[in-house]
């Protein structure tokens, strides 16, 4: 998808460490168009699948999985990382470290919304270490529900993630890949 | 709108101290067609006002913002609660009491995404004492953005926000409202 690339090419920001700043169209400040065109890429490539549910963490996988969400016409969940007053007791929980903020973070998810009848996509904004991904592959693993796959905006190809959640045997599809040489980031 | 009344209706449940649980389709699972709808409603109301800019605040907001803002075609921003590693300093900077959590929240905007030349259109889901959406309105203000106007998908009537933001002047919307007496729940 040649938008998000060109996006990433002339607006990103290397920051050092790995981090990648895209936040005037990604996790910030958020293009609406270039968002639903990214659903509707994500939505097209798990076609097949006959996908009932997609699965995100919030906050920045809120974004491109709500555009996945409306090109495929099923409910979205996000996994919350503090659990609401909202939120029955017995909720699906998993841990995953936190890439940019340190420490540990608690993923939940209600078994009201996800159960082993469904089919899920999970979608998030960034594939970097795969840890965050596999912790919501945990939850998909506690309600039983079939892994339809994996999408992303963009793969920070040089934190292996692809390769973590190669085990999982599922398609895995990022719109932008990122290479980092010398501290230079490669779009493609 | 006729559809987000009926949801309410049947699937909201009030957990008392004037908690509405609406999980099943606003903020945690969430149904796109209908998020969809509930935008392109916000932004009709809004029409006239040339809107630059949408927004929210970081988590329950993204959705209804979003789609606000991929009916007008307009970025949406939504304020961090938590500074990321890459905001710049000098971010515009609001405090709120945290209804649901107690204690206080932050929420922070890059003036990087938000300037004077905006004109603004503050989303959320939920609009209650009014305390969130005028700490995004002293964050509005703080940027010497214009402000339109306030949407938001349910106003709990009986907490008297609409009241709190009167002083601002500007047209204020929401696509349900809901009362409370008795403990029981009345949508209109």
């Amino acid at each position: 998808m040649n938008t998000i690339v060109e996006r990433i090419r002339s607006q990103a920001t290397y920051l050092g460490q790995g981090i990648i700043k895209v936040d005037s169209f990604i996790n910030h400040q958020i293009d609406p168009d270039l968002t639903t065109a990214m659903g509707i890429d994500l939505a097209r490539h798990f076609d097949a699948c006959s996908v009932t549910k997609v699965i995100t963490a919030e906050v920045s996988g809120i974004a491109p999985a709500l555009a996945t969400a409306q090109a495929l016409h099923v409910p979205l969940v996000y996994a919350r990382k503090h659990r609401p007053i909202t939120m029955s007791p017995g909720f699906y929980l998993s841990e995953a470290p936190s890439h940019t903020k340190g420490g540990i973070v608690q993923l939940m998810i209600s078994p009201e919304f996800l159960s082993a009848q469904d089919r899920v996509l999970l979608i998030d904004d960034f594939l970097a270490t795969g840890t965050t991904i596999q912790a919501l592959v945990q939850i998909v693993d506690q309600s039983g529900a079939h892994l339809c796959g994996i999408g992303c905006v963009i793969e920070k190809v040089f934190e292996h993630g692809r390769k973590t959640l190669a085990h999982l045997n599922v398609p895995i599809v990022s719109l932008a890949k990122v290479e980092l040489i010398q501290d230079k980031l490669f779009v493609s």
